[in-house]
């Protein structure tokens, strides 16, 4: 084989969306952390991953009502969503069929990613909604698009603060260059199967343990210190012993740390703090501390996320969904950059096992050929 | 950059599956040629992808019973079938959509690739049938898997010769290294997602008309050339001088032809002469010719296939799903293999957008900042 098991660190393709040379991680060319610091929007962000540049106040104006405007279901979909998303199944399940159910109602032909990542984020809160047996909520006009989202996921129209911090979010997770859900997106773009097809793939690598299902067993693990009252280090030593991972920690780009989480900590001890949580987040600091010391690894983007989705009111099977909501605007700013492309990812693979086998002496089925 | 865009030629992982070295397709070191001349049996090519051996007399009539016994759908996907296969769009969409389906009903969390092979292929003859408004058909247990297939798609029971036609067809569509749906699978299963998310992903992949839905092209090519008369030379330069591919020909791996597509000719020219089709192989036939001498390009497995199809009474909308019915072997088997390696697939991209860009100087909600 000519790499490293799973591509790590090799440079697979050109990219004009995002990067994390020396671990800054920049979209189109602007440091997120600035941007984050500066109060960007979800949309203006989105604007930028889609367009390779930021618009102008126009621009954002129509960009914005254009997507809240597209924030509703088709009749069917709904329908459709009612009668699945009763199955007891993880929701990350029930989110891969509605994404491609989403491609196959009737108006479909001629979806645009503006009107694709406003359908998912509407599915997802819908999904949310549904699982709380809450009724699916309405976008309103006068909201921003993360603001949107959070309200038509929770029922909270989002104050000042939490509309930054919200926002932050999502923009922290709209898009991490190569990563594996978006290369599976991109490696679906490559056979030139619709935008559907491509989101849909996507979703199915998001709910990954090893991908975006991180959140989710982070919080199973914060859960399970507090509930069974245990020390972090000795945690974190009897999970090692029995060969488990903690999750939450280091990551293949970064090793210096995550530039997402240091923004995210802020977050997780603000919104824990509000809400009563200050207990998920001492055990948080006691375990990164514990990590770093042990084994020198950070905390990575979906270690205070899982926090902060709690803090949200959020249930920890749903945190992944918030997840793929962020990344969808990602996912369809790679898919546009590699449909451009026209080119198919293929690679090739190297055949390791017993050659020239001869099958007539080996088949059981010899006796009965003609 | 450190690669030819889409990563081809590049060897990206080690596989005990199939190889297409010096142009030779084998199975775990079997010449395919060789295992169908032989009259091999799908199943017996299943067991051969999913175990790396061939199964003795036992354990094949057992995987063959398996198999069998599994081709049943559940009534919850029955039902929802029943709905979703309704939409106009495209049967691969349906198909997108079931797959993610079959994993979302109450009894799969234990799935394993038998039940999900039989499954799919259950899923792929039901929306056929209900596209040919037609009853579902229960499998019959005297059958082979392949002859069941045959058999809930169409309504007949194949004879000896038909069986061993589409057996054979089933077999080379089977597995074929890293192609892009099969890779495509490869990743999602590297973030340690269900089968069922790594299938459904690999669905998606194999819709793109650069993939699986080339079939379906071809047929449409051969169509044109007749409903409008044309002089299959003339129509390839036709085609050229508006900038446009002719489909079914040439191979990324192999250079010296397919030698898939030399087997499935002669079964081509057989059903075609059979049913009355042949105004099709001839147009094939001279189309080869022309290619040939014109780019040097051969046939490849789409080609004939998308005319065997066709005399099986198979809608061209419909020839991908039967590709996939096919391929689900080897995906099952690629994720299988995929999954004991537990490592991630996370290459990494080059930015080369511009840098340094300067937000707070280029936003323009500059203003509206805190």
């Amino acid at each position: 084989m000519d790499h490293p098991k799973g591509l790590a660190g090799i440079v697979v393709d050109d990219t004009h969306i995002s990067s994390t040379k020396n671990e800054k991680l920049t979209y189109a060319g602007y440091l997120v952390q600035e941007m984050v610091q500066r109060h960007a929007t979800f949309e203006e962000v989105v604007f930028l991953l889609w367009n390779q540049r930021l618009p102008n106040k126009r621009e954002l104006k129509a960009f914005r009502k254009d997507l809240v405007s597209k924030m509703v279901l088709p009749a069917e979909t709904v329908r459709l969503l009612l009668y699945i998303a009763r199955e007891p199944q993880h929701p990350m399940s029930i989110l891969r069929t509605t994404t491609s159910l989403l491609g196959t109602t009737n108006d479909v032909d001629h979806d645009e990613p503006p009107k694709i990542l406003a359908k998912m984020l509407t599915a997802i809160a819908a999904i949310i909604r549904l699982r709380d047996d809450e009724p699916f909520l309405e976008a309103d006009p006068k909201l921003g698009v993360a603001d949107n989202f959070l309200f038509m996921m929770t029922g909270k129209r989002p104050d000042a603060e939490l509309s930054y911090i919200f926002n932050t979010v999502m923009i922290l997770h709209a898009d991490h260059e190569f990563n594996a859900s978006t290369f599976t997106a991109r490696v679906v773009a490559s056979t030139m199967s619709d935008y559907y097809s491509c989101i849909t793939a996507a979703v199915c690598a998001l709910k990954g343990p090893l991908h975006g299902g991180a959140n989710e067993r982070v919080f199973d693990m914060l859960t399970e210190i507090i509930d069974h009252d245990e020390d972090p280090v000795e945690f974190v030593e009897q999970q090692v012993a029995v060969g488990r991972k903690i999750m939450g920690f280091g990551h293949r780009i970064y090793k210096h740390g995550d530039p997402r989480a240091a923004i995210l900590k802020g977050f997780a001890e603000e919104l824990s703090k509000k809400t009563g949580n200050e207990k998920y987040y001492d055990i948080q600091l006691k375990l990164a501390d514990y990590m770093l010391q042990r084994d020198g690894l950070h905390p990575n983007v979906d270690y205070y996320t899982a926090l902060i989705y709690h803090c949200l009111g959020l249930e920890k099977e749903t945190f992944t969904l918030v997840f793929a909501a962020c990344r969808t605007a990602g996912w369809l700013a790679h898919v546009m950059e590699q449909r451009g492309e026209k080119t198919l990812i293929r690679p090739n693979s190297e055949y390791v096992g017993p050659t020239d086998r001869n099958y007539a002496s080996d088949t059981c089925m010899k006796k009965v050929v003609h």
